[in-house]
Order: structure tokens, then C-alpha cells, then sequence
């Protein structure tokens, strides 16, 4: 039952009521004191021991896989069709050679130490599973600000723009004073007892920094003009935003997007880029992966796997046969590949459909933070590329990597059918849109089209998830092979490692229990 | 006129409204593209050429005068009583040697590696003075999380504390949903067209997360009580807070204080601790600066200054003359230095009084994050201590340094005057309130009192700069004497490096004007 990503800002300002869809409500009653993921070790004993298991794919839930059945005693081989490891976690850096299969190629050509995560991009607090993978590896972490009060919003294009903070805290006064309105207007009396409208209306005094007559005049919330400074320098605010500037529904995306538990403070990055945690699995795994073996059938049963590869540099065939199989393929890649599953598990497998999504980068000096003060974060605009992504990495250096393009589904359909130098064109003018007079610094572009890249053909599968009864289907084995996926796990709102990452460690509690009772029965 | 930070959240809850007292409003009309502070280079040329200057504290407002004032050409010397540079900026780290003047000694034992910002532990995204600088020196920045949603709110202990994330969702969605009430009630049909009647109810909708029938039941935004996962692991969302709860006038500084320019997302630390930004100018001064001179006396006229200090190691006494001095010493403290001030300048110090500030921080496992998975961020609660403040440094790794009592003003006269042991027994409480059965982890901890450092006596001024004649006053010359002061700068919400820095700028224009004046005089 997982809110669908598709369009997830504009569906959000469409629908609204969307948590619903989401989860079902907590029980009412007293609110737990904490209430936290956590990371706990899989205790699996050595259930494995004397077993092997192959695993497709060299993805988050691959490797997960791999390293959590080798600790608990299995062999594994890994057979992964590219020639690097992480799979739709991808960290582009200078030299990383992007093809796409119209044939399109592009050469990063950042100066060295920046990245660009073309692929996943953020960690929330909550996703202690991949977290805790971090911990255990050692992957430093710094912060993904997802979200500055500085950045800007662009909802009506023949307006300017503003900052977040003048959305966000305007928002609050004009809401404020119309609610004060009401109450004094006693619309509120059959509601609220005396007590509690009077302490309503001191509390929208204080919420939507309302004046002694309950009037929204301004806020030092929503920023300066002229920030305080020595001297003369006083600090000068701004006039508010009218109400009918923040009714746009173009705006409400802005407004709601950061206080998603999946995108709100605190959210990380690896230091150096996204792939230092495949990189990270990778160092405990070297000796088990097989590059460049592009799987090519699958045969399952109820005593073991057979899965035949290609090696796709000596074009050489070979078939594997092992205890069980773990099977990442994306889904609508895997509905393509031959195998002897069951017709109702193809079926469920059909359901799911590839989305789109697209992101284009560039290195530029960082106008964004001497001229803007803007720190990371997102700034929105309607614009066919949908937001620009300011870097949180090397804060208040010189150069920086600006994701200046990120568009998801519909919108990302229409901009990846665009030439590269027509998506570079379109990511340029929204820059322009702006930060007017700055989009001639930007150099050195790239850009993503997911729909487009070998062995990935999409960022996720529409819904995120797949629906309800492939679920239920997906997740339990054909014989020995079992599939491990972010689409095969509940993920909340949005797309997540998390999401593959916990759906191997059920895998492997599956096969690891299940090794045990064959094990036992054979011992018995 | 700025606002007192004198006990701020406690003001902003108890007064609201208080904008008009930050700053004038911005003029009414189209709000600019783009306001930001930007950091540009003094252009003083060579005037000071010839010249010397002594400058008394290697505080902030020492330091960028000295750098300054030698960039154009000027001898410095800067006299500085206590060992080390930084004032105020103290990064405590292990074996840092913590004396009061009342005799209490205390010496840091934290494992190597971990820093406690005693001081200041924040730069605002718009202090572009103290940003640039940064990029100057080369000072590496990192994010400091001064919001975590995950971090909690308990505004009454008899009650269990809650995730900020409803505090702060809870209130959109619970004013949302009166609002709209009254709207269908016709409460505004005289405020609002019919369209934006309507356009209100489906924003209302989309912010406050309503129901079909503008009811709020709850949202995904305030948080999961199960967070999603793999199998049948679906996502719980949390019943809502009572609207009787969110009125509580101790929870509101905690909804307010985040959207303060001064204290609202991009924040930032330098890594390793803030110490490092006085260290960094210290590399380029380091042959001017004696540490152990301590100012006795300073007397001033048209055509230059002389400052005594005794050398608190050898007990020697001496008298520098110089072209210039710039005195930074904290205003209550140079009230009670002999000088040959005007009775009128005089009477202007003694305008400013020290406030009071202590902090409280102790090394221990993070277990706000993994039990917790707060990383970053304040949690606020009715006690003495006032909030916990967990680190931005390292996040997601073993052990780090919980700043767990922040008071100010009136309640941290009391807390002071503990001893350091019932301070400490203090903190571990609040501590176990918050965050059950875990206040047992805590370990090394370290109080700072700053009424009782030498050489500070207090945090910052009452009411953050003098007031506004003495303002006037003290931003003028004493012959060839100035002042330099975070007290002596518009500094917005709060107590800032930047306006010390700001404030060094200013006085070191004044200079460089006055010496090339001079200068030409000689000419001609």
C-alpha cells in the first residue's frame, strides 16, 4: 500500500490526504516515548556451512545478500552483468564513461574529487538498516541538506522568486491571522471553550509572529532585505508574501516536501559519494563477484538453482548450480529473462513497470552559496526540470556540483525523449529562471536518463512497490530462488536502499531457516 | 534595536510579535530575486604603512582586525591575557584545563578526537562575514544540525515527550482543520472571494494533510510508530497530538525557534571544532600576538594610544605606544580598566552588563541516534537544563559529546551557582527524561560556567549590543583609541562571531581612512 512516488511533489499539491495511503493510523492513546528503527544483527548461526548460493546482481540487495549469507556460512558468487558493483547506486566522477542504449555516450569530465549521485542520493534518519550497514563497514556520513531555508521557489514564472523561508513562515502568519480573525469573529466558540480560545489566539500570536492587533505584518522569519550588520547596518525585513501567492498550488509541494519523515531533517550522503557503500560491501566480497555476466536463463527447484550467464567480454557461456539462488534483477528487466517459473509468479512479475526519472549536473563555481546563501537543498520552479539540487559536499569551497535537473515520471518522459544538448539547454534556462545572469559559470555537463542505461532501463518501477497480490507472491521462493528487491519491500514514501536492503536480510532469514531444516532433516 | 536573547524561546513564547523589534520592514512591492549577505575585501591599499597599532584581545573581533589592519599595511601587536587565541570561540578537547575564578578546576577527559564548542557553535548561512573568512583561511565547514525532526519536545513532563515532527505537523494539521471549519462556516465570506474561499480549503488540504472532510486524523509527516519494511512490515503513522497540547506556551519556542534566520537550516561548524576559525587567523598573526599580557591601563589621544600590561607569567610591566589601538575587551570588563576615557564613553560601557550562560556536555555512546535516530538537532524540555543538544560531528559513529544543559539569563544565575557535581546531576536527569535508561552512558563530563572565566565573565551582554546611544557612542573613537565588540554590531536574533567580525571591519576602515587622512596631511 505504498504512496506512489510518480509525480510524488505535484501528486502531493494534486490529492493532498495522502497519508492514508501510506499506513494505516497508530492505535489512539498515549503516544510511545520513542519510537526509532534500529539495527540488530541477523542471527543466523552457521546454517549455511557447506551450501552455495548464487546471487544476481550486484545491487544493494545483492550484496547485502552475499554478505550476510557469507556470514552466516554459505558460499556465494555474485554475478553481475556491468563491470562495477552498486547497480542503480551509481557515484559519477571524472572519467566514468555514460552510455546509454541509443548509443549516446558521455564522458564525466568534473575536475577530480567532485561527484555526482546520479542514482540514489540521500539517507533518512529512520533507515537504520542501510545505517547500520554504514556503522558496521565504516562508511563516513555528513549531511544531505534536503532542505534550506534560503532556497528558492519559482511557482509563477512571470513573478519572482522567492525564498523557502518567505513560503514557509508567510504561510504561517496569513494563516494565523485568518484563523484570529475567526476566533474573534466567534466561529470557533461552539468548538473551544473561553480557556482555550484565548490561549489559541496567544498561541497564533506566537506561531504566526502576529502583531498586537493579530495582524500578519511581516516576519524577521521570513528573512531580510538587509541583513544586520556593524554601524548603521540594521537588519530590515521583508514585506510577506500575499495569501494569494502561497494559494498556487505549484507552491504546496515546497511546503510539504521536507516534513515527509523520508525527506525531512536529518539526511545523510556519504563522504566522497553514494557508491562507497556498495564499494564498502564490495571489499568483503571481492573474491565472490563475477563481472560482466550478464545472466541469461534461470532454472529453479525444489533442490537447487541453475543459473546460466554470459560472459559478455569472451561471449563465453556457463551454467551455475547451486543450492539456492538470490535473483535482484529489476523487475521488468527479469520479466524478460527466460526461466521455469511458475506462470502465476511471471505474471506478478509482469505487473511491475518500469517509471522514468532524469538528472542533469554540472560543475560551476558556487554562485548558488557567495551570492545566494543557499546551502544545499532544493529550489523549486515550474519548469519542465522540475527543481534544481544544490551540493551539501565541500560546503563554502569554490567549485560544486549542481543537479540542475531532476524529473520523475510523465515530465521525465517528455525531457529524456530530448537531445542531451536540448536537456543541457532546458537545465541552463532554469538556472537562468533563477539565479538570472548565472547559468553562463555552469560547465562540464552530464545527464542521466534512467530509462536509458543497460541493466537498470528505469529508476524504480511505478508505485515504488509492486501492488498488493504480486507482493504476497514475489516475496515468497520458487523452489530454491528467491527475489530480492526496493520494489519487494514497503519503503514509506518514496524509493529507498533501505527498502532493498531490508527485503535481502528477509531473503536470507528465509534461506537461512530454510538450511536449517534441511540440515536438521538430513542430520535426523 | 536588536532583540534580547535573553532567555529567548522563553520570550518568543511569552511575547510573540517581537519582528518589529529586529528590524524595520522592507518597503512594500515586489520582493527582490535574490537578498543575500556576500563577502568582499577590504580595499584599504597600503594607508597603514609606517604605522603600528596594538590591538588588546585575540578574541574574533582581535583577530580580523589584526589580519585586517596588517593586509593594509600596517605593524600590529596584539596583546592577549590568557594562553591561547579565540576568546569566547573555546573548543574544549582532552586535557583542556577548565579554571573558575571561584577555584573550581576541572580538566577535560574525553577520548582524543572529541571537541565540546564551549562557546559559540553556530554560523548562520547569511554570515557571509565569518563564511568568508572561512574560505579565506581555508577553515573546513560541515553542517550543523540544528533541527532534527526526530528530536523531542517534553513542555510537560507529567506527560511522555513527542517527536518534534509532531509538534510541528500536528500544529499545521490542527489549525488547518479549524480554519477550514470556519471557512465552511462562512467566517471569512467577507474577507475572501468565493474562488479564493475555495482555493484556501484545497490548500488547507494539501498543508495541514485533511481528510475528504477537511478533518485531520493524522499524518505520515509526524512520523511512523512502525516504520516501513520488508514482508508484511507496512508503515504505522502516529494518532495526533491534542490540539490542548500544542497550546502549551512551553512548546512553542521549540515550533518557533528553527525558523529564525539566525538559527533555520543551512548551519554550519568548522570540522574539528569552532576553534579552528581563531587558529586559522592565529597561523597568519603568529609572531604578533604575546599571550599572558594582561591590560592594566589604556589611555588615548589625537595622536596616539598607550597600553600598559603586565606579563602574567614574569609579573613585568609594560607600556606600548602606538599609532592606534583597538581595544576588544568584553565592555563589562573594560568598565573596571583605568583609562583616560571620556566620563561620557565611560558611562556608555558601563551601559552593558554580562549576561549569563552555561552548558553542560558529556562523552557517551550515541544513543540518541540508534535508539533514538535523532542525529543533530535540539530536543527541548521543562527543566532547568533547557534542551539537549546532540553533536553534528562524526554522526553514525560510536561515541560522541552530548551537550546536555544550554541555559541562559535568569536560569542560568541559578544553575551557576551550584556546585559543579549538583550540575552535573542536573544534566544526567534531564537526560533520563528524555531518553529513559540511558543517562547511565553518560561519562567525562565538563561543565563551562561563563560568568565564572577569567577573562570573559559572561557570554555575551544583556540584551546582546548596548543600547542605542551608547551604541552611537562607543562606535566612535576615544582619540586613536576604538572599540571593536560582537556588542558593537547589529547582529539580528541572538550573539554572533559575525558581528564581531563585522564590527573589527568597520573600526579597521575608520582606521585605514583616518591614516591615509593623516597621511596626506603630512603631504601636504
Amino acid at each position: 500500500m505504498a504512496f506512489t512516488r510518480r509525480e510524488l511533489i505535484t501528486r502531493i499539491a494534486a490529492v493532498g490526504g495522502y497519508s492514508a495511503a501510506v499506513g494505516a493510523l497508530g492505535a489512539l492513546g498515549l503516544t510511545p516515548q520513542a519510537v526509532a528503527a534500529s539495527f540488530k544483527p541477523l542471527q543466523l548461526g552457521s546454517s549455511g556451512k557447506g551450501k552455495n548460493v548464487v546471487i544476481v546482481g550486484a545491487g544493494i540487495s545483492g550484496l547485502v545478500s552475499a554478505y550476510e549469507l557469507r556470514k552466516a556460512g554459505f558460499n556465494v558468487t555474485i554475478l553481475e552483468a556491468r563491470e562495477r558493483v552498486g547497480g542503480r547506486n551509481w557515484t559519477l566522477r571524472r572519467g566514468t564513461q555514460v552510455d546509454f542504449d541509443d548509443g549516446v555516450s558521455q564522458t564525466v569530465d568534473f575536475d577530480e574529487g567532485h561527484f555526482f549521485n546520479a542514482g540514489p542520493a540521500r539517507i533518512p534518519s529512520h533507515h537504520q538498516t542501510i545505517l547500520g550497514y554504514c556503522r558496521e563497514l565504516g562508511v563516513e556520513l555528513q549531511v544531505l541538506v534536503n532542505s534550506s531555508r534560503n532556497a528558492l521557489a519559482l511557482p509563477d514564472p512571470s513573478k519572482p522568486a522567492f525564498q523557502l523561508r518567505q513560503a514557509v513562515n508567510d504561510t504561517r502568519g496569513q494563516l494565523s491571522e485568518l484563523l484570529a480573525r475567526t476566533v474573534s469573529r466567534k466561529a470557533l466558540d461552539q468548538d473551544l471553550s473561553v480557556d482555550d480560545r484565548k490561549a489559541l489566539l496567544n498561541f497564533l500570536k506566537v506561531y504566526g509572529d502576529l502583531n498586537a492587533d493579530f495582524q500578519y505584518k511581516g516576519s524577521v522569519r521570513s528573512g531580510y532585505t538587509r541583513v544586520p550588520g556593524a554601524g548603521d547596518q540594521t537588519g530590515v525585513t521583508r514585506a510577506p508574501l500575499e495569501l494569494q501567492t502561497l494559494l498556487n498550488p505549484k507552491l504546496w509541494g515546497a511546503l510539504v516536501f521536507d516534513e515527509i519523515p523520508e525527506f525531512s531533517s536529518t539526511m545523510f550522503q556519504p563522504v566522497g559519494g553514494m557508491d562507497r557503500i556498495p564499494y564498502a560491501f564490495y571489499d568483503k566480497l571481492k573474491d565472490a563477484v563475477r563481472f560482466n555476466a550478464e545472466v541469461s536463463d534461470i532454472q529453479t527447484s525444489e533442490s537447487g538453482s541453475r543459473i546460466t550467464y554470459r560472459d559478455r567480454k569472451t561471449g563465453k557461456t556457463q551454467t551455475l548450480s547451486a543450492d539456492y539462488a538470490v535473483v535482484t534483477v529489476p523487475l521488468p528487466l527479469l520479466a524478460k529473462l527466460p526461466s521455469n517459473f511458475s506462470p502465476p509468479f511471471k505474471q506478478a512479475i509482469l505487473s511491475a513497470q518500469s517509471d522514468q526519472a532524469n538528472k542533469v549536473a554540472w560543475q560551476s563555481p558556487r554562485f548558488w552559496e557567495t551570492d545566494f546563501n543557499i546551502y544545499g537543498g532544493l529550489s523549486y520552479l515550474d519548469h519542465e526540470v522540475k527543481g534544481l539540487w544544490y551540493p551539501s559536499d565541500r560546503l563554502n569551497s569554490a567549485q560544486g556540483i549542481l543537479v540542475a535537473a531532476y524529473n520523475t515520471s510523465e515530465s521525465a518522459q517528455a525531457f529524456s525523449q530530448k537531445s542531451i544538448a536540448e536537456q543541457f539547454a532546458s537545465s541552463r534556462q532554469a538556472v537562468e529562471l533563477l539565479h538570472p545572469g548565472h547559468s553562463a559559470q555552469l560547465q562540464k555537463p552530464v545527464a542521466i536518463n534512467w530509462a536509458k542505461v543497460p541493466f537498470s532501463k528505469g529508476p524504480w518501477i511505478v508505485n515504488d512497490e509492486v501492488g498488493e497480490s504480486a507482493y504476497q507472491i514475489l516475496n515468497e521462493p520458487q523452489g530454491r530462488t528467491y527475489l530480492a528487491s526496493d520494489a519487494l519491500a514497503h519503503g514509506g514514501v518514496g524509493i529507498w536502499q533501505n527498502s532493498a536492503a531490508d527485503s535481502a536480510r528477509r531473503i536470507v532469514g528465509l534461506i537461512g531457516r530454510h538450511a536449517e531444516r534441511t540440515q536438521s532433516g538430513v542430520a535426523a
